[in-house]
């Protein structure tokens, strides 16, 4: 799954039938640190959540197992969920690795 | 999905029988605030989009169920949908993160 | 679909038995302005394509469609299709967005 | 399958029921040479992998295959292994490589 | 299909079960031209490539058609064929295409 903040939202009358009733958030995916981990994405959302929270998305296939109720809509990304707390340990965990080396 | 804007059309008499019929046309991937994310694509269009427009794409095994008349063409990016309104607030959600931490 | 130039070909004896009879080229992903769209690619050619040409290729599952004669070949990337023209307007098309947010 | 640190730890009470008792790191993807190689990515664990651990994680459809006992779960990454040792001779054998060429 | 130079091997005990007698090699992409292509990545051999060779891999659900006696293994990468020759034309073919434009 990716981290993303939600950042925005997104309407649209023309579109696919499938997409009905479903609320679409711009995601900025993030990596534990915070940095921009590539370019925004558009996912339907299967939790509630709201602009500038901190949420868990799913690509692809999979993306459509969020909305069981949905029959061949073409869906390729889905929040999942809401992220309550993150442990991001990058800045000790992979210091040394940055020196070269993926150790043991 | 993602966002991206028609910027174009591609011709190809030579090519698999299952595109007969179909149009497709150029996409230059975007983020929210505009920024081009990754290189150009070839969409198969379900909507009608046109040159100029805002729209969002499905990707792999999801873009072909945009074309649900169509059995086994190798689709694997589709245009379903065309964007009426775009509200991107990532200046201001975004504004911590980029400090480092992806905090709550 | 991605726009693509034919750039070579790739040669192998030893490997999946599922290959034989079929051509291998390699691909240059390419932007519709022609620069360069990530790193070459191994494609199995389903219309003739031959060194020099652009071509629009399928990824994964859907690139195996191309081949319908065949089972369970692990093929992930297919030609299929020749472009005969191809109209690039991203130059006018992008000039605003460029200067921040993908408006409408 | 790539290479990857566990670099810490997701918590979420909002999301798919699925993901219930399930735990999800947070994984930084590395080159065999220890350089970071894309954004963090959140991957649920079926081995028991901890903070600091260097493990290897599938992607996409595959990575279901890991929780068998779970239905329809929307689950695009997971742990599938713990690395005891790792053999990465990319300086030598690379070294003409980059001078131009990937020569046999 | 990707273009990659075995730089080494990955040995885990800790792992999926259905990984057992399968030899894991990490793999550095490669475009034609001998320029890497994106991170590190961890393929299941299929075809008795060792380190140094030039290899082409597949990935997600075609990998698993690599291995047919298997049923349900998390594979998402796999070596399929040990490449004999290579004919990379970029250099030539290209040229026109960098000064902008991807003409026919």
């Amino acid at each position: 799954m990716n981290l993303g903040r939600v950042i925005g939202t997104v309407w649209a009358s023309q579109k696919h039938d499938g997409f009905a009733g479903l609320k679409m958030q711009l995601i900025q995916p993030l990596s534990g640190d915070g940095t921009r981990a590539g370019g925004t994405r558009v996912a339907c959302d299967s939790v509630g959540a709201g602009p500038g929270e901190l949420v868990f998305t799913v690509d692809q296939y999979e993306a459509t197992l969020a909305f069981p109720a949905l029959k061949n809509v073409p869906i390729d990304c889905a929040i999942v969920g809401i992220v309550d707390e993150l442990n991001d340990q990058s800045a000790e965990v992979l210091a040394s690795d940055d020196r070269g080396g993926a150790g043991l």
